[in-house]
């Protein structure tokens, strides 16, 4: 039995949701970050990055997005949600994921968690860089809209990873200050995987807790 | 036979390492930093991206280091060097990779790449990013130190594709201010690595170029 710990309205949600896709057996954790628990001597005895996800397995624990999504897939006998068996499709995915992981998100935190790059008593600082977002993850989903999503899916007719991804992340873009009109794409694959029974569970999940 | 477009001094050297290791087939490109080359029309369309590396294989342009990593190590039969065949030691293996990616190696951009996060001409926020530099990099190390490289390699006794990647991140840490003495684990690492016919010849390939 795996345990997801999560957050509610963090990346957390992707791998929630690839865990339905597969008929995982799993359970939930939330880590209540409005009472900083990412921080809390038993969370971080789990992660010592003080972060989510974290998937405990009867092996250890896994953090990183990227990394778990893959797992989730491999462990479950799904390496086609992945394109694992073919070299260059799953490079392909990875690359996806590496650029929503070390990009997209990373851009996106620059809102909310400045502090990690510069003091946090420099309000100016931190000011400069919450403005700069609707420049950097507009590009980011420039760069989506025309070079990575395929259509219907990420990567194209096949469903993978990826697809949950994006959409977790894709949330957050309007708080982001990016123009829904720039990203029809984009938009459109929001809407059709918040139709899907799976992410539909793992978000009614999320919010029962 | 392969491409890899590189620019010196960046972390296509792990990719480059990992393509000795394998005994794959490729020509190197140099990408001229100093000349903007990446920004040029013919390398944006190889990658639209602007950054290095870039691998060209017979079915397309692959990018992002932690994809290529695994491609070579997979797509020239060494899936142990990833710990491919074992769905959790590949996902340690990719957490790791997906925390140099997204944690270290962004951290480390804030030197010199502020304007990716700020806008360029506010002098202030890019310094106050600069100067924060050995507090958000030496916490990286510090739990890569404590954490994550078990020895001799980063995986334990196996050598990865993890052990390259350490290693060319691992030449900037005193430029981005870095205490080696706090790291002992990494600075044996590195130099250990050095050793490797493999590295040497990649690094001299890059620099006879």
């Amino acid at each position: 039995m795996l345990t997801l710990y999560y957050a509610r309205d963090t990346i957390s949600l992707a791998t929630h949701i690839v865990l339905e896709e597969v008929g995982a057996a799993y359970k939930t954790v939330r880590v209540d970050f409005g009472k900083t628990e990412q921080r809390s001597a038993d969370y971080m005895k789990i992660n010592p990055k003080a972060r989510v996800p974290a998937l405990v397995t009867e092996r250890g624990v896994l953090t990183e997005t990227p990394a778990m999504l893959v797992y989730v897939a491999q462990q479950f006998g799904r390496p086609e949600l992945a394109l694992m068996d073919d070299p260059f499709g799953f490079a392909e995915v990875q690359a996806i994921n590496a650029y929503f992981c070390s990009g997209l998100h990373i851009n996106h935190s620059h809102r909310m968690r400045g502090p990690r790059w510069v003091d946090g008593n420099d309000s100016a600082a931190i000011a400069a860089m919450q403005k700069h977002i609707p420049v950097s993850v507009g590009a980011n989903y420039d760069l989506i809209e025309r070079e990575m999503l395929k259509g219907p899916w990420v990567m194209g007719e096949h469903y993978t990873i990826c697809d949950p991804y994006l959409f977790t992340l894709a949330q957050w873009l309007e708080q982001d200050g990016v123009d829904p009109k720039r990203i029809p794409k984009v938009m459109d694959h929001r809407r059709r995987m918040s139709e899907r029974a799976t992410v539909k569970k793992a978000i009614a999940q999320q919010f029962a807790e």
